[in-house]
């Protein structure tokens, strides 16, 4: 609110101190939640048996998260408005972004978020990606601009870590790693966007290196003044490669080249800045490549296998993409209940009498479904993106072949999931917190509209939801004769059996068993259709397939929170609340959401085929 | 996009001008479409036959509409964005907005737009309400908040001519009418918020008039420098009142009081400008009457009959709110759909040889399936209102009282439906014209996350959507016996009648009359539970069941006007893409849409009571 002449008056009138918008008490997350996710469902204490991560202890675990959730709040939350306010700027061809940022980039490698997950050989932890995963969605809650220098350098860094020469590593890996430079995935060009298969960036051979020439757009992090160095991984076909993905390489090129002992210009600039909506503490850039016909890119790997590479780091970029979500979400939701616990306004249905002193909103039946609605969807992705990242910790290391392919499967099948469900619930999510703050809501002196602002990117980067849609339908679940939904449907039967021993409600498990046979049923009917060779028909309601799942999946997931609520209401009756209110989310889920699965699975069986038959002129 | 060196080729990396980002080709709203809606679906022609509108014909109505297009294209719309850009400032005391304002306002008002539905006695030209509310989508979709301006105005004239002595007649409500003045609605207090009987700004008899002390928040249009005046209708509390809203009277307050020839200023200050995030062009603020004791009121009608009066205005704010929802989703789906025809990107499913030129996007299933969402609700909002406002003419005009207290019934029924079906599933339409514009959509280059921001307004003002539920199924519904609810499942069923006579399919038919029929018994059950006296329990799904009623609604209207369609198919056939259009959205609607019903059904059957149960401290 833009003060008039008196502000003490302005607060009351208020409600709320507008400075005080950003209230320290915002915890971002749950902690309880967080804890009971991690050691009560997911067992982290077995996943720290296996051998890989033996030098880790429960102790070591909460210690991390201890000092993860203190400067996700002290540090990077009262960064975030200033941020979101100062956006960056293009000063003399050079991007300069919030000053806070040369602080908080260091404070954010010290906590060793960049390489907790990698081997000692890189300077790593090698801490489980569960444990990274749960405790990255602090510091996105708190500040996701922010956290988005530090996931792209991660991933930049991997990259070069996995394919790149001993050489690379050493020039361009080791500085990003120990927080040096930053880094930045380099891969849409203005004219193919999500069509990899038309990148036309170009590299010609010169000796130990490539001249580059191209453009790309919408480079997050791409240029800043917060460090001294920025290393693009960035696709580009060289001369005379063949057409579509199977001609596009991965190359390093960073902006200053090192030459000996100096770092000099390697012709990277900086076409424009694009004014994003949210994430307005990371710049998006439009950059040129060789202008002057002097830009040195570093083939990563071999020629052509560029696309190859990228996908292998691109489940984890999805999965980072969901946990945005979720934090985003979860930042969000808990702003909005303690507004509403706070906040009093009207009477109950019952007692209308005007004298009565009005009651907190939270007292509305109304006002409790939309904060319970928000609860359901935040912490079932929490623990979405908490069991994909476990399937992808016993991927790579538990033991016996077989536990690490069925890891493996279950990861790749819920990584469209686990990347669209918080993107797209998420936004629904964020759109009640506004609601919920009503009139408040609307205003930028009230935070929940920049996170509803934020959230909307989750649906559009790192594949589009239309995009996971396909691949979850059309990749994941066919693979290899449909062993990951098996695999799936196998993880429900389990958890439904726990439950029922746990004491969950049998409707309950009736419930969810029963999605799940929905589930299995449509998924049959559709790799029939493809089978048959019509994949326009199989996947004409992929969009509704991941709803449908997504949906399924989060009420397997509920269902098992459930199961670790009753048995922590027996062994921890202190505890209670926590436990009561997630009984509350998961009926909501259960009993509230699992209903739509028959509309959806309808529909996909029907092909009703509107939208197929609409012609552009008859829009 | 800030431009860095080179301008000229940024224009080809953005794929597209920024400058071209507010194209003069978007249409705004389908004139084919509301023609159809006016012509064919609503027959206006039968409703011109009335002695009411004899006046009118066809023809002057097609006058009016093409005046209305033209101003709302060439002069609003290229001022959306200008105005958005630079919301209005805190200068000194008072609040300067967009200079272009000053321009904008008596052009509007030239167009009649003020008083158009307004008998010739106060200088109107008694135009139907359904001819009204059709032609002020243009100028909503061109520029909401220049719009506001004028809506206000209009509802705060309207209140003191249907109330308001002579005297106030001449005083406040003719300037207003004329266009020198603007009003303002000043219903909320910073501690009452939703809850009106809560109001405590106050009024002390002083003569022939009033002195007001107090304090209002959120007040659109409260003080500007487009014009000479602004008159506040404000509620207030006069001494010794009774509590609640029975103690609430109406004023009307200007902001410089008419003394003899002069104007002289009345105590009105402002406290502060709220940063809304849409709407930009309206200032919402935060003021005070009465800080030197001296702010004249002036009681429009008697004492203590505020909130009535204020009601019986509040079906035609709710359905301008309503309007207001679809026209911001109109202009995002042509902008979207637009983008989607000129954006090369991707190849379709059967044809990935990358030496092929990419196809529009429109091309691909994905994208027309979020097109034809959009198109679904913009074009099934637009028909809803139109026949709700064609119930209110016809309670004001209809021959005969038994046909005029009918279409009273349904009127009322509709309207919070009229108000919350825009505003929520145009809020998802808006985002989907964001995701169709993929990471452009995601820039402030581009509009659509403009009309995404403005959107969001339409939930919460003029009652929230859960205030908009609860009024549904607490108040409409149960009324004089469920006779609105009977008087709509007849024209349901009549609908369905002309469908299958005009040559619809009969499966469409038949779903459209199942989900009338689940709505029916749903109803009679949750009365039942009304009438045992359990509110709670009738009103707990109140959420679900606008949900429901809504798809119900909507669906029958696409039915409608699918019939009409297929008719103009026969006797238009040049037209034929036209109605082809709307045989697929009606198909999308009917076949996609109407069996999410089941499912709420179950839920407000059911009594799903986790939100009830849960307390605040378990979230």
């Amino acid at each position: 609110m833009q003060v008039a002449r008196r502000p003490r008056r302005l607060t009351r009138l208020c409600g709320r101190n507008p400075l005080g918008a950003m209230p320290p008490q915002n915890p971002l997350v749950d902690d309880r939640t967080v804890d009971f996710i991690l050691f009560d469902v997911l067992d982290v204490g077995a996943l720290l048996a296996l051998p890989a991560f033996q030098e880790h202890t429960v102790e070591g675990v909460k210690i991390f998260l201890g000092a993860t959730r203190r400067l996700s709040r002290e540090v990077l939350y009262p960064a975030y408005k200033p941020m979101d306010e100062a956006p960056p700027r293009l000063v003399d061809g050079r991007v300069v972004v919030h000053p806070v940022m040369k602080e908080l980039y260091p404070r954010l490698v010290e906590l060793g978020l960049l390489n907790a997950t990698r081997p000692a050989e890189v300077g790593g932890q090698q801490l489980p990606f569960t444990v990274m995963t749960l405790a990255s969605v602090y510091p996105m809650a708190a500040n996701l601009g922010a956290y988005g220098y530090l996931g792209l350098t991660a991933g930049a860094a991997r990259l070069i870590e996995s394919f790149g020469s001993a050489a690379l590593k050493e020039r361009f890996m080791a500085p990003m790693y120990e927080g040096a430079w930053t880094g930045t995935m380099a891969l849409t060009e203005p004219q193919a966007g999500s069509s990899l298969s038309d990148v036309q960036c170009r590299a010609t051979p010169a000796g130990d290196h490539y001249l580059i020439r191209g453009s790309k757009i919408f480079i997050s992090g791409g240029d800043h003044d917060a460090v001294e160095n920025i290393v693009h991984l960035a696709l580009a076909r060289i001369d005379g490669a063949p057409p579509g993905i199977k001609g596009v390489s991965l190359f390093a090129i960073p902006r200053l080249r090192p030459e000996g002992e100096r770092l000099v210009p390697n012709d990277v600039h900086v076409a424009g800045v694009i004014h994003k909506i949210g994430w307005r503490g990371l710049p998006s850039l439009a950059l040129n490549y060789g202008e002057q016909g002097d830009c040195h890119g570093y083939l990563v790997g071999e020629p052509h296998r560029g696309i190859h590479y990228m996908f292998q780091m691109m489940n984890e970029a999805r999965l980072m993409v969901g946990m945005n979500g979720v934090a985003t979400a979860s930042v969000a939701y808990q702003e909005s209940l303690e507004y509403a616990r706070n906040r009093p306004q009207g009477r109950p249905l019952r007692s209308k009498d005007p004298r009565a002193p009005q009651v907190p909103i939270v007292a509305h039946e109304d006002v409790r479904r939309m904060l319970l609605r928000q609860k359901a969807i935040v912490e079932g992705g929490l623990l979405l993106l908490g069991v994909t990242a476990r399937y992808a910790d016993r991927a790579e290391h538990a033991e016996g072949a077989e536990a690490r392919q069925r890891a493996r499967w279950l990861q790749d099948l819920l990584t469209p999931i686990a990347k669209t469900f918080p993107a797209e619930r998420g936004f629904e999510a964020n759109a009640l917190a506004v609601q919920v703050l009503g009139g408040y809501g609307y205003s930028s002196e009230y935070l929940p509209e920049s996170w509803l602002r934020d959230q909307k990117l989750n649906s559009l980067h790192e594949g589009t939801t239309g995009i996971q849609g396909l691949d979850l339908l059309g990749r994941k679940v066919p693979a290899e004769g449909g062993a990951a939904m098996m695999a799936f449907l196998e993880e429900v039967g389990a958890t439904v059996g726990s439950a029922l021993e746990a004491g969950v409600p049998a409707s309950w498990c009736a419930r969810v068993e029963q999605a799940a046979g929905e589930l299995r049923d449509v998924t049959l009917h559709l790799l029939g259709l493809g089978q048959q060779g019509d994949a326009e028909a199989m996947l004409r309601h992929s969009a509704d397939y991941m709803e449908m799942m997504a949906t399924v999946v989060v009420g397997w997931l509920w269902l098992w929170m459930a199961a670790a609520a009753e048995k922590g209401l027996r062994e921890r009756p202190e505890d209670a609340a926590l436990f009561e209110g997630k009984r509350c989310a998961a009926q909501y889920w259960i009993e509230g959401e699992l209903g739509r699965v028959a509309h959806w699975a309808a529909l996909c069986r029907s092909g009703e085929d509107s939208y197929a038959r609409m012609q552009d002129a008859w829009f």
